[in-house]
Formats: C-alpha cells, structure tokens, sequence
C-alpha cells in the first residue's frame, strides 16, 4: 500500500445479498459518504463456486467494476471461512471436532478444521482461481484471507486430521520419542509413548492431561493456522503482487499466535466491537459493564490497536468496526450518540491506515439480522451514518497513518504466556489477559501512549517497559531484557518454566536470576476475598514467597512483594491498582516521562503533532487540569469541556 | 361428553401397580369421596402387550369392570409414552436423540422420536387394538391420548428419523430448494443447499443456526407432535364414537402448538402442578418463590386454564392436579392446608369440565415414589383427600362448565411467538412467555377475567385485547385487528417478522403500520439494572427507537414508549409493573369494564352468577373494599375475611 | 505389621523420577529427618515393563536396595493406577466410560475400568510379577494397591464391559427377572425387562432412571471396586505372606462401600489434603472457605481420620499428608506455618500407625509440578521439612497407636445411605454427607471423641450412638440399635426404604417403628431460606410429618421435630446447629460422658494418657477454661495458650 496522507474510511459489502439493480447506487452513496474502501466476497464461496469446479465469475466480475467506478479501492476476502455444503458433503472428514469428540455441523461458518489436507486443497484451489482472475485487476486494493481466524472456539480441533498432522508436528520437533517422554516428564504417571503414532489428542482425559502436552497442543494448534493463512498468502502474493495482503483478527483471541500469522502479513487488522466484547468478556466487573454499557470499556480497543500494530510492522486496520447494535451478545445496547465516531478518531489516533464499518446496510435475513449497519434494511440512513460521515470530513485536518511513532512505553504480550498460564492457572483467577490488560489500563490512566509488542521484540528507543507475566524466558528475550536501560517491571510467575514446561533447575524466575537475585520458593492462589494485606494496597489472587538478598521495595506483611535492582523490579504477586499506579507513576518518574492525572472517564493518545482526549463517560468532562497551557489555542477539535462521547483534538505543543 | 351440571371430580389410577384384591375396595371409596372420573392404563403397555403381539387383555377387563360398578367413568389413556423395552429392542433407531446428539435411552418415558415410520406403525397398532376392544364398552367416557406431550423437553430428536421427515416436510413447504435458499436467506454465510437432501438439523452448529432454519425446524417437529396425536384421534373416532378424546398437556411447555393439537382434541386437559412449577420455573423471583413455596404463584394455575380453554372451543380440564408434595421439583414442600380445595374451586371458577387428582394412592416404588396422593401408601388418607371430599359437596352449589361466558378482555398468545423470539431472543432477558405472563397478571391484579386465545381467533364479542409480541402477523390476523373494535394494546417486537424470518421491508411493525403509522429503526437490549427512565416507570431489558409523527403517549426520556392511535397501542419497549397497570388500567376504563384494587396475594374470577375469590397468602386478607354491597348476603361459600388458602363465593348481584 | 511403640513417619517418593545419582542422598536425608517408612511405585507400569512382558526389575532392585540400607520399610504399590499406552492400544475397550457415554482417554490417570476382563488378567500378572520378586524381600514393609480408588469419579463407568458385568451381578442377585422387576417396580413405566440382558446401565435416560435400578449400579460399582481390590490382596497374600496389605483412600469419595474394601485389608490408609478439600468440597460455606483457607476445616482430618479407622478392624494411617500448596483445587494457598505439624499430632491423636508426607521431593514436571514436597525441586528443604523433623522428635513422648482405645460416642456412617440418598435426594440441599459431618462436628465442639462406624457394627461399649440417617434399616442393624442401651439418636428419613428401595409397608421408619412408635406421614423439602421456626432453632431443608402418641421433646410450630422414648431419639428434620448441640449434649449427660464448650477453633482428641488441643484459628486462644485442674503441670507439649496452629498436649490426669 503506498503512503497514505489520511486514514482510509470503508465498509464491508455483500453485492450477493443484494439485488444487483441497487449495486450502483449503493457505490454512489459510499462514495459520496467519503468511503474509498470497499471489503467484499470472504463468505461468497457458494455463489462463486455453486458448483464443484463450476465458477461464476460474472456477478463478481460486475460487483468489483461497479464498486471500482465510484473510486472505491476492493478488499477481496478468500471465502475460506464458509466452505459450501457440497464441499462437505464430498470430505465429511473436513469438519472440526470440539473437545466433546462432536464433529461440528454445517450450517453457520468456520466449520472446517485447519488440519485437514483435503480441504487445505481445495482452499489453495479457491484461492488460486480467485487470484488468478483478479489479481492483476486494478481494482484490487487489497487481499483478506480468510475470517476471523480462531473466532467462536475454533482453533483447537480434536479431529483425526488434527491428530495426525500433530503427531507429525512431534516427530518434528523432537526427532526422537524418548526426547519428548522427556521433554514432557511423561514418567510421571506412567503416560511414556512407545512411539510417536502413540500419542493422541489432550481432551477427555479423566483428570488434567499432561501440562506439557497441552502447550505443545496448542503450539501446534496456532502453528496450524499460521500454515493455513500462509498457503493463501503465498498464492496471492505469487498471483496479485503489489498488493497488501491483510487478516481480520478478532478482540480477546489468543488462541493462536498473531505475532506469528501477523508476520506472514502486509496489514495487521482487527474487528472492533466495543459493546458486544464489554458484554461477552467475563473479566470485566458488572460495574464496568454497567457504566459503560454504550460506550465500551475505555481501553478495550485501544489495547487491541496497539497490540496488533504490533504484529505486521506496525501496519494495521480496523476492518469491522461496530456501527450499532449488534446481535451476538448476551445484551445488545446501541452506543451513545458519538461513539462510532469516537472509535473512529481513537483509530485514527493510534495510526490506522483503515477503518471500516461493518456492515454497509443490515441484512433482512439470516443470522445477524439484528446487526446494525451503516443503513437500515430500508437503505435508510442510520446513526452511524452521520457519524461516520463527521470523521470522513474531520480526518484531513488531521494526521495520516505515517504520522504514527514509537511509544514511550513498551508492554510486552506473549501468546505463549496465555497458553502456558490458561493450561496451568494454579488459582482460577490467575487470567493472564486479564493481568496484562490491568497493565495496560493503569498506563493509559497515567495518559501513557503504549506500544504492545512481542517478546522477541527489539526493546531498544523504549524509555520504559512492562512485562505482565513472561512465564518462558528464552535467550533473545533475555539479552533484550538485560540491554534494556530504562525502568523495566516484570511481573509475576516470569521465568517460572522451561520451554518444556518444567520448573527450572534454579528455581523461578530462572534465567531472570541473572538481573535479578532472588527464587520463587513457594507460590500461593488465593480465594477471592482472601488477600494479603500491604501498606496502602493489598495483595489479591497470587502471592510468592521469594528468598532474596535484596530488601523489598513494597512489602505485604512479612512478604516482599516488589523487590528492585537498579532499573529492574519483579513482582511477586497479583498487583490491585493502587499498587499499580504507585509502581508505574514511579517507573514513568524515573524514565523522565512526564505522567497525568486523567479523569477516569478520559482517555489520552498523542498521534504525530496532535494529542487526542477522548470522554468514555456518560456525562460531560471538563479537561482543564490536563490541559498543557494554551493548548485551547490549538484545538483542532472540541473543546477543554468533552461532551459525553466527545473528543477533543489539539496540536501539540512540542 | 354430554352437557353435565357439575363440574366432575377424578383421580388418575393404576390398577396395574395394586394387587387386584384391593380394586374393588379402591373403586368403592372412590365414588364414596364423590369421585366419579377415573383415568387409568396411559403407562401399562408392558402389560397390555407383554410380548410383541400377544395381548393381555383379561386383568385390563376385570379392572374396567370393577371401577365401572361403582359408576366411574373410565378415562382410557393409550400408553405410547412407555413403549416397552422389547419394541425398543426391535427397532432402536426409534430412541430419540438430544441436541447433543445421543439417544435418549430406555428406563424412564417419552424416550421415541415423534418421526420414526416405524414407532408410529406400533401406535396405531397398539391404539387400534385399545380401541377395539373397549371402543364401545358403555364405561368409557373418554380417551387421553399419550401422556404430556414435550415433558422432559422431548419435543425435539435430532435423530436420522427426524431429519429424514424434515426434509419431506421442507420439500412439501417450499417445492424448489432454491425458494428454501431464498426464504432463509442461505446466501448470508454459503449455506446454500444443493437440494433438500443436503439439509440438516441445527444442531452442533460453531456457532448459531439460521434462525429461519430453527424456526422451521420447530414448526416441523410441532407439526410432527400434531400428527403422531392426529394418528391417534383419526384411529380413536373410527372405533369409539361418542366418546371425548383429551390430551393432558403440561404447564409452562411451549415446544409445540397447543393450539393446533387441540384442534384435534374435544377437551384439552393440563396437569396443574402448582408448587412444582413454581420451584422449576426460572422466570418467578426468589422473593415469589419464597413467598409462594406453599401455594404457587397466584396466576400460575389459572393462566394455564385460561390458555388451555382457548384450545380445543372452550372445553377444557385439569386432568392431574397436585395432591400433596411431588418428587421432581429442586424442593418439595407441602401445600398450605387448605390449597387443594383452592386450586380445585379455582379450576371449577375458570369452567372446568373436571379436576382429576394424581394420583389415587402413593406408589411406593419406582421414580414417583415421594409423589404423594389422596391415600398414602399403606392406603390412609392423606390431606388431599379430606379436601377434595370438600369440594365434592360445595361443587353442588356452584356453576357447572356450561356456566361459563366469555370474558372481557382477551390476550393474544402465540406459540410460534415463542419459538421465533427464543431462537433470536437478542437479549437474554427477553423472554416471551414471561412478557405474556405479566400482561397476564397485571390483568388479574386488576380484577379482570381473561381468555387467553390463538392469533386466529375471532376478537369479536371483546371488549378489550392484549398482544403481549406477535412477531409475525400474517393477513388475518392483521384483519382481525384490524376490525376490533375495543382499546388494544401491542407489544414490543410485533410485526418485527415476515413468515420467513425475515426483516419487513418497511421496517417493523411490518403489517401493523397499516394500524399505527410507525416505524422501529433500531432496538436495544439492556442487562439487568440497565433501564431508561421514565415517569414514574422504568423500562427494562428492552427498548425500540421508534420514527413517527403520533406524539408518544408515554416516554422515557426522549424515547417514546407507548404510542396510541384511536384504541390501538403500540408498546416500544419491556413494559415494568407501573407501567402495564396504568395502561391497562387506563384501556379498561376506555372499554367501560370495572377494574379493582385487589390486595396482592388475591386473585378474582366471573363464573355462571358467582364471583370467587382466592387467597393465595400465608395469613387472612379481608377483602370488604372489593365487595360489592351486600354481597356478604349473597355469600355461598366463606365470608368477607378469607383465611390463608381461604376461598369466598359469591353471588352476582347482576 | 509388629506392635509399634510410636507411629512411623514416611514420605511417598518417585525414584523413577530422579538420576540414580541423587538416590543415596535422598535416602540418607529421609532417615536423618527421622522417617522410616518410604512409598514407592505405585505409578511406575511403564518403567517396570516398557513393553509387553518384559520386565526391567534391575532399577527397582537397586531403588529398594538403596532406600532399606537407610532402614526405611518400602510400602510397595501396585501400578495398577496407570496402565501404560500399548496396554490400551492392545485393548482399547478397557477405558471407562463416563455418563455421557464417552471413553475416557489415555493420557492421565485412573482411565481403566474397574470391569473389564481382559484388564482385570492384566492386573492379576503384573501384581503377581511384582509379588513374586518382592513378595520375601525383607525390605518390604507392607504392600498399597492400587491408588486412590474412586478418584476423579471412577468409580462408575458406563462402558460395555460394565454393562455385561452388571447384568451377571443382577442375574446373580436377583435369580429370574421378575423378582428384579418386581424389586424394582418395573411395572410403573411399562420398564419391565424380558430378561437380564434386556438391562442397560441407567445412564442418558430422559428423565431420572428408577431410583432402584441406579441404587443397584451403584451396589454393583462399588462390589467391582472390591473383587478389583481383592484380585490383588489374594495375590499379595499368597506371595507376601505376613507383610501388610494397604490402600489410600480420598477424602469425600463415597462412589464404594469402604468398609467392603477395608474388609480386604489390614490397614486402611488415606490421602490427607485438608486445604484443597476445603476449597473443593462443595459443602463448607463461604465463610469456612475463607477462615480456614489456610489451615483446613477442623473436623475434615478428624472425620476422615474417625471414618477410616473404623474401616480394618481399627488399623489405619495417613498415606498422604499435605505437606504445603498443592496444585489441584481451584485456589491453592500455603498452610499457616505449623499446620503441617498439626495435621501429623492429630493424626497421631487419632492413633494413626503412620503419617507419610506427600511427596519427597516436588517435581519439576508433568500434572503434579505445582505440588509441593518435603523438599523443593532444587532439593533444598521445604517448610514442611522442619515441621516433620519436630513431630519426629515430639512423638517419641506421645502414645503410639497401640495406645488407641474406643471412643465414647458411635456415629453410624452408611456408604449406602450415601448412594440412596444421593439418588433420591428428594430436596437438592438433603446431602447425607453433609448431615453426617454436621453431626459429627458437633459431637467435637463438645470435646467429645467419636468412632465412625458401619451400619453392621458392634454398638456394645459406647456409652452413645447417633446415625445421622439409615434409610436402610436391615435386621442385623435394628438388633444392634435394640441392644443399644444408651442414649441413641436416629436422624430423618431412617427406615424410609426397603433394600429394594420402596417405601415400607408400615411407612417411615418402617422396622424402627419396633423402637419408636410414630409414623413418618408426609415429608418436605424446603427451599434455602425457608424454614419451620422453633422454640429457639430452626429447621432448613427438610421437615417430616409424624403420626406418634408420643409428645414431641422439641417440636417447630405445630410440628413435633424430635420424638423419644426411653433412651431412643427421633429427628424428624434437618437439624440446625442450635438444635444438634443442645440434643447432643443432653443426651451426653445421660450418657454420662463430660462435655465442655470448646472454643470455635479449638479441638480436642484423648489419646492413650494423652488429651490434646489443637488451634485451627489464625489467633492465639487461650484454653485455660477448659484444661483440667492441674493440667499445666501435665503438660507434654505447649501451654495453656495455644498460637495459631498450635498444639498443646497434657497428660491425663486418670
């Protein structure tokens, strides 16, 4: 994609849900909306292909010329996701299975399972022949493979295809049976494989499986699909070069390694749907999803911005953004009056070169029916219309995509991590996402700009970073950990395991004993309720008990809690918020990085010369004390007082 | 069955669990009681046939005999509820199958799928030789045919058998698969079917189903429920003309049309279980639940009556009611003294034909053994039967069944409303049969009588009707709305649907704009404790944006809540109790019908020239506010102050 | 096993898990802390026999070897817990199989079923391999088979082989199968079978199989862990004469009849975790949860300790203490330093021949990893470490188990009742579990000391028995209860079934009646919240109607709650504190036995010359109002002030 002076604005389009007399004006309007993208076809395979072998290209070869005449740059999504019923019918065995041992039916979508060669076949068929014939067509702006990769519990499949391709994965990674009996301690309870063709799946198991098998289970499972997306993106790039090629991740999917399938992209994007991930997520309070109802939580999408800008070389996009209700959650609000065009400007503020509105108008029929768009079923406008119609006219004043630049802060986020603790929480409210996102939160509330990075990450031009939880700490992780020079927070149970998931020899936090003198020598869940009690803050969920030289820098009780050499602080045990911002306010102090009180409702973000302030609350919110001096002078939009769902813009000073 | 002046008292036996020297003695104190119904034989396949085609006819005689000399009528019920494990054995693809997709195994009941060719052959065979044998045996006065359709959520099989038919039946609706393609909307996600043998059930989808698939998948299995009763009535009529023919239906079960079955019946019957459905129900509240534990809820029994009274011209009775504790309920108390002879008065109240008691005597055996009876197992009397004695005597100064009229005000109930809105419910707590229950009950805390009908019925002869939500309307519906002429209140959602599960193309209320010139642009769902606020109400779990020109005759905020053009009402959101009292309040008024304050734990009821009144609480109410004058004069049974349990009657002074 | 002056304390250790280097030091290090008993093996199949019939003994050799030149007695295990991966893939079809009908899968533990043939011969040769070589081995102390039956809900298994198995068990039990049908009332849903292996196993039925049929598979379950058991106790005894036979039981498992299977032993041992059994069992309150997180409930060591020492002729041991966090609850926090020492004083105050501290050594891999140890993975010394080296000094002044001598009070525990009531609870809140620990613990708030013992036990010699509920009351029980001639109370719901689970002719108590002349009419189970409110307590869950002459000694409302006469007590409800303590310490005083008012943390224990208290509490408690004259001067171990997690023991002053 070339340089691009302002964010893109799009929508997502189905010409087969519609009348094809309606296609130009459709084009029209989304033209004349300020739209100049267009995603279409990722679930059109059974109009594309109605046949086996049997393609029909005309309705499509005239959807793109319609949409490409109004202007409109065509995203052109595989249609992976929604193979046709004939495909299943001829290859039952394509079908994923759920941890029950249930094949999982035809009749929604991402039925398929990602390990099953015969379809893997006839998706480098699908693909081939879509690339081949639009390839080179100028229209194209951009490619999407697949959807929603991992979406409704999908990754893992417990078929036979998927028992097959792991036990091939094993034999690869471990060349010998015996290195992986032990690798996984498989002594343990006589659970030795004679071979590798012995080794079966991890469900139904009658007590917990084998940790280790577990982990290298879900390795493989992410590695799956990392394969599957990469048989695509080897297609289009040999068939469509020049073009972009992008994924639409979900929020809250960490069953697969986006950094890695990120790495195989041109274009990190995601699909944003703040109220229905506040509804659905469970580690949000009642009183969170009460509050912010209508608006989402305040650091919800913008975690999800700066962790997949960190996953394709910072290049990334909203491909789905919520326009209204929508109908898959438990509850379905419709957002504040603003919202869409606050989550639009919150993109844009941390570099989207793309958001796109999901959907162009709700579909009468089918499941989601009850999905707004940016039209009524009617072809009526709906709210977000308006909104999205704002942002199209606000964004030239402000700027592009390019403008983006490194962030003081760096977090690091391990899918592995996720995986490793999910497989062995300890204490069932050890959730690492949730950890991580604490982290994330606490910084944005200082009105930190963060950047989310991968543990195999360069950390150098950061002048502070966080690590949750690093549960494995390899060689390159550790060298850039020991180079870093800025305060650096490492949380609780990093360094705890070997990559085979084993308890190092030294004790936790392992390899991390060269920055840090101490071990882990025992380690406590606690119920909720149950706390252990410091000065000013208290100790939920998690607490170790560490044997170190070092004197505590925080202590709860007779326990260290926050132990510190020089730039360096571990800490052991679940952090409450006052503990949180004390340990982060003092890190950004010492980095020499100047932090806010913001409001709670408020959230900052600096973007090339402009600074964002944007009210998640419900009512409105004068700015006044976070203001810089004269910044009023140089607003670009808004006002020092934020109307509920407002946002306020203003060139920065520096 | 012959127009009778008393309301007749029964209880359901089982010879077949008694040693036969005990019959007679059974048989002569039931009719001493004053009993003089006896339903019997509905389970006793296994000795009716105790070996494929050998009958077993003599015991079946003798005790036919025995309780016909002591002048019982015989209510014969065909025993396909229990085929017997031989017929299992034979043909075990006739086991129906859960959602998850395992058979239902032999060892309780209901355990055949409705759709199996070759079940339905052995319940013609075995009704056919039933009917046979005492089709014109003078002491039959009636037939039940099976027992409690859809108990155990066993309206749904996702069986071979099931699948097979439903294809039949989709191919009969649609003629072409491609009409089915198009009235689904199969193009949303390529869930285009080839032909109808592609077509599934929606079980085990990744995620949801074509909610016009699922609708029609349950209005083929409620269609399968009709013709496997139908199979029945047709063999039944041909052999014993004359003779009424009933179905027991069951309380809160809503999986199949009861309205449509009934229009095979001559008396629709339920089984009226007033503490365990209390207990079971999930839409009563813990305070309802603690403050009912003894009586039911107030409204639950005769909800039911006054549903089941619009099923099959008006006929109607109850053919199980509680005695006592029963055994499948989370918790079993005891009824208050008192609540049998309550709950039979108060079916007596609504028109029923008869009150039979489940069941004679305690067995001390087998699943139902702590469900008690009018005798305990060692055949002492237990409460129930002092109290049923009591109703025998009063019943002869009260209205029979012929007595009864039509009610004022009639509540439109839909099954296929149900269904639809539990497919896409679009917010947990929008629960159908819980918004037509409260209609229900703010009716009844106002005094007024009620009959419960179909969305065909004829409104005429109404003063005034409610339609909780009537998604779909079709043309004469509409047309019968259309000509009432009284106050008319609509609920949230209706016209939301073509018949296709389909958005109209107007927007919602589709055909009912033809009545209020309206249009429902968006919809919310609200967690619980999220309302907007109104004056003096709050609207909870559910609000609609509504576009017109009629100012709203209530609001929230700036949603209009309730508009109203001449008598008709449209209802755009969850209505609270406030609300729904002051509106219906407010409609009876305008229909001229006398509303009272009647005291929370009484409920009222119009029959023949008596007016009743039921004390539902735990302590005595003194009901002389609501009294009319000088009906302390015209008192038939008990007085002014009613005792907890109590029941006062009245005569009309009209 | 010899007389032993002092109870021995061992560790449960895994050379198989360690370099053959560390052996010797670990071996030392166990002697030096003062253990002399070591466990070994028990899940060591696939290291004793890598593959099919051949056998690798040289490891085994050397690791008993190195442990008995320490002195160390080995406890030897039969592997019979973990059948290795080419076992299952020679025959798969000896999993288990859960209610849902799926096999469970190989890759953890406890994964065979307890029926099938073919793993039954594999477990008579591997037994029998190990018998022969170690059988003479001076070095072996005792044997332990298997592991921990019952655990993680294996007991019962749905498989093929269980339901062949069950039906011979029925054929044997039940001779022609109408006694079974009639037995079991099969006429009652036309469930009446045409011979036995027309019997299924009463899984996946629709609604509740017949409560008989279940009891019988439970009956049967539980014989099928015996004759598993004993195929393994008649080997070892042949080929080990004179060493010991012993298996560790779990806490809270009741899936089999433990005294069946302590009838085949000679010491019954247990696996005591009290922290992750208070987390887990679903019975302790919220408030026990969090007060006791890190000490345990004080009364669960003590019950089971009670339970089980009545289950080998009086011979028991802990096999497995908790010796810090473990890994498997859902939150896991470390003991109070001191509760490990506690834990292994009450077990000695109990007369327990061995305490064995699970595990050596935490390991660094597989399922257990976060399991803590004697010692750490490192090797370095655990907190338990110092505290088992204290009771190693401190018993050598306390009675050794010979020293045990019966209790005053019996308490009547019913595996059956457990199975009966647990099929038909009748009210979801009648746990009979919980009823016997809520007799049980307030029997200990009175200081007083308890025998658990099986419904055929001998009763001569305690001076007061109580049996929370004895459904089943066969003759050998009402001769022992009519002999008793002390003060003897029988909970609810005793009497109420026949062996064949039909309510008795006489009605409820059915054969106790000949004590107690009352007739249980009518029962009810009560919704949380709800209760009979009497004269100073209340009654939650369950009250009866009782028919008696006899006046009521404590009755609620209009309903009599407790019935005497001559030493006999009847309760006909679920007790609640109030009314349990005040019943239990009258009937203490007219047993003559001296009660005290323990404080809530406290608890006491007599033991040989011995009383000791233990504190569960987190706060020093000082004991002075309930120490004996004098007793400060007797002290053996502590004070009068007893600190968090401490002990004080005195000598007795008779």
């Amino acid at each position: 994609m070339s340089a691009q002076e302002h964010m893109h604005l799009g929508t997502c389009y189905y010409p087969e849900h519609w009348p094809e007399e309606i296609w130009t004006e459709d084009a029209r309007r989304m033209a004349e909306l300020g739209l100049d993208r267009v995603r279409i076809s990722e679930f059109a395979w059974s109009r594309i292909e109605p046949e086996p072998g049997r393609y029909d290209w005309d309705w499509l070869d005239r959807a793109i010329n319609t949409l490409a005449e109004q202007g409109l740059g065509i995203i052109l999504g595989t249609p992976t996701a929604t193979p046709p019923k004939w495909l299943i019918d001829r290859m039952p065995d394509m079908l994923a299975v759920d941890r029950h041992g249930r094949p999982r039916k035809f009749g929604s979508r991402r039925h398929y399972c990602f390990s099953h060669p015969g379809y893997r076949a006839e998706c480098a068929r699908i693909v081939t022949a879509l690339a081949e014939r639009y390839g080179q067509n100028p229209a194209i702006a951009a490619w999407q493979t697949d959807n929603e990769f991992g979406c409704h519990n999908t990754t893992l499949s417990y078929s036979e295809s998927a028992a097959a391709a792991f036990r091939l994965w094993l034999a690869e990674k471990y060349g010998d049976v015996d290195a992986l009996n032990r690798a996984w301690g498989n002594v343990f309870w006589s659970m030795e494989y004679p071979d590798f063709d012995a080794v079966d799946l991890p469900n139904l198991t009658v007590t917990e499986p084998n940790p280790a098998h577990m982990l290298d289970f879900r390795r493989f499972s992410s590695d799956q699909v990392m394969s599957f997306n990469r048989l695509q993106t080897d297609i289009l790039r040999t068939h469509s070069p020049g073009r972009d090629i992008v994924h639409n991740f979900m929020g809250f999917t960490t069953d697969f390694d986006h950094h890695a399938v990120g790495g195989d992209l041109d274009v990190a994007s995601w699909d944003s749907y703040p109220l229905g991930f506040l509804e659905q997520f469970p580690n949000f309070s009642a009183a969170e999803k009460h509050r912010y109802a209508r608006q989402g939580h305040p650091d919800m999408a913008a975690f999800h911005h700066d962790l997949y800008r960190g996953c394709a070389n910072g290049r990334w996009s909203v491909m789905e953004q919520q326009p209204g209700p929508v109908n898959w959650a438990r509850f379905n609000p419709a957002p504040l009056p603003g919202m869409v065009r606050l989550w639009t400007l919150e993109a844009l503020a941390h570099g989207a070169e793309l958001v796109s509105y999901f959907r162009w108008r709700q579909a009468p029929f089918a499941q989601e029916q009850m999905h707004s768009g940016l039209l009524r079923p009617d072809s009526s406008e709906d709210v977000a219309f308006g909104e999205a119609a704002a942002v199209a006219a606000e964004r030239r004043a402000l700027p592009g995509p390019e403008a983006a630049r490194r962030a003081p802060v760096a977090l690091i986020f391990s899918y592995e991590a996720q995986w490793l603790l999910g497989t062995q929480p300890q204490g069932q409210s050890f959730r690492y996402l949730e950890l991580a996102f604490a982290f994330y939160s606490a910084l944005r509330r200082l009105g930190l700009d963060i950047d989310i990075v991968a543990p195999d990450a360069d950390l150098s031009g950061y002048r502070m970073a966080v690590a949750p939880s690093l549960p494995i700490v390899r060689p390159k992780l550790l060298a850039a950990l020991t180079a870093f020079d800025g305060p650096l927070l490492i949380g609780p149970r990093s360094g705890s395991k070997t990559e085979d998931f084993q308890i190092p020899d030294t004790l936790p936090p392992g390899p991390l004993q060269a920055l840090l003198p101490l071990k882990v020598v025992r380690v406590e869940s606690l119920r909720d309720g149950l706390t252990v009690e410091g000065e000013e803050f208290s100790v939920p969920r998690w607490i170790e008990h560490v044997e170190t030289e070092i004197a505590p820098e925080h202590s709860a009780g007779e326990r260290g809690v926050v132990f510190r050499q020089g730039g360096v602080r571990y800490l052991a045990g679940w952090p409450d918020t006052l503990l949180l911002d004390r340990l982060l306010r003092r890190m950004a102090d010492e980095a020499g990085i100047e932090t806010l009180d913001v409001p709670p409702d408020i959230r900052m973000r600096r973007h090339g010369d402009c600074v964002f302030a944007f009210n998640y609350g419900p009512e409105d919110i004068d700015i006044a004390d976070i203001l810089p001096d004269s910044a009023v002078d140089r607003m670009v939009i808004g006002e020092s007082t934020i109307a509920a769902a407002g946002v306020a813009v203003w060139r920065d000073a520096g």
